[in-house]
């Protein structure tokens, strides 16, 4: 049992949808392009959620190849994700809000034997936390408070 | 149906754990703090999910504030995920790798009657993209291609 909070804080911005967010010093803007109301002027947040499950798995990539015993020189990820915005822009019912699909295709310049290669792809999809977060499921409470 | 696909790449950088993400132009390090294996050149991944999560929540309020006859001057929220290491770092079986619980707090300055603005939270979980990926939990397809 070795549990740890992570935190960050999210702040609307005066300019129409942006967003300053910030986690242990670092931040982070996002927003939303000019099709969705946006001002354009970072990422948006579901692009924001594919970006943290490609790092995250390349992460796991990294700090576990050795213990998998491959080495490799390159390794990059292309994600998509598919949205049906009539869920979130127009509450649509039957139409789910969030990512309806998520694919990522791992790119690694190695020379380990194929079935290596397959086993070390299996490796990190079932030990990437944010993959995990979003494939299992998470809760995710939500309270109020306002302020004078 | 306005079914859309968003995307991003992310990639190993040449230094430790970090990786440089990029989505539409806009790019994003991610990295893992020393206590982790990182060398701290930027937010962790599920901090950085934290931060979508948040900046999505922000989005929504500041997008539909009006159709929900809401005025604001001010809306931030803290985030926090609880998450055993033991997972991702040794395999513990038993031990989930993602986080088991995320909480949102949010602020909103307004003059809104206390009942107005709690349906307004539950509005903005409800409707909030990257939230519903992470609470009803995404189906994530991972394939694996060797480079020469």
């Amino acid at each position: 049992m070795a549990q740890v909070t992570f935190s960050a804080t999210s702040k609307k911005l005066p300019l129409g949808l942006a967003v300053e967010s910030e986690s242990r010093g670092f931040k982070l803007i996002m927003d939303e392009p000019k099709s969705l109301g946006g001002t354009d002027t970072g990422m948006n947040p579901v692009e924001g959620l594919l970006c943290a499950l490609g790092s995250c798995q390349v992460i796991v990539a990294a700090a576990f190849a050795l213990a998998n015993d491959i080495a490799f020189s390159e390794f990059w990820i292309e994600l998509e994700g598919d949205l049906d915005t009539d869920g979130f822009l127009k509450g649509v019912p039957g139409v789910r809000n969030g990512f309806s699909e998520i694919r990522t295709k791992m790119h690694i310049k190695t020379d380990a034997a194929p079935e290596k290669v397959e086993a070390f792809a299996r490796f990190i999809e079932g030990r990437c936390p944010v993959g995990d977060t979003i494939i299992a499921g998470t809760v995710v409470k939500n309270q109020i408070v306002k302020e004078g």
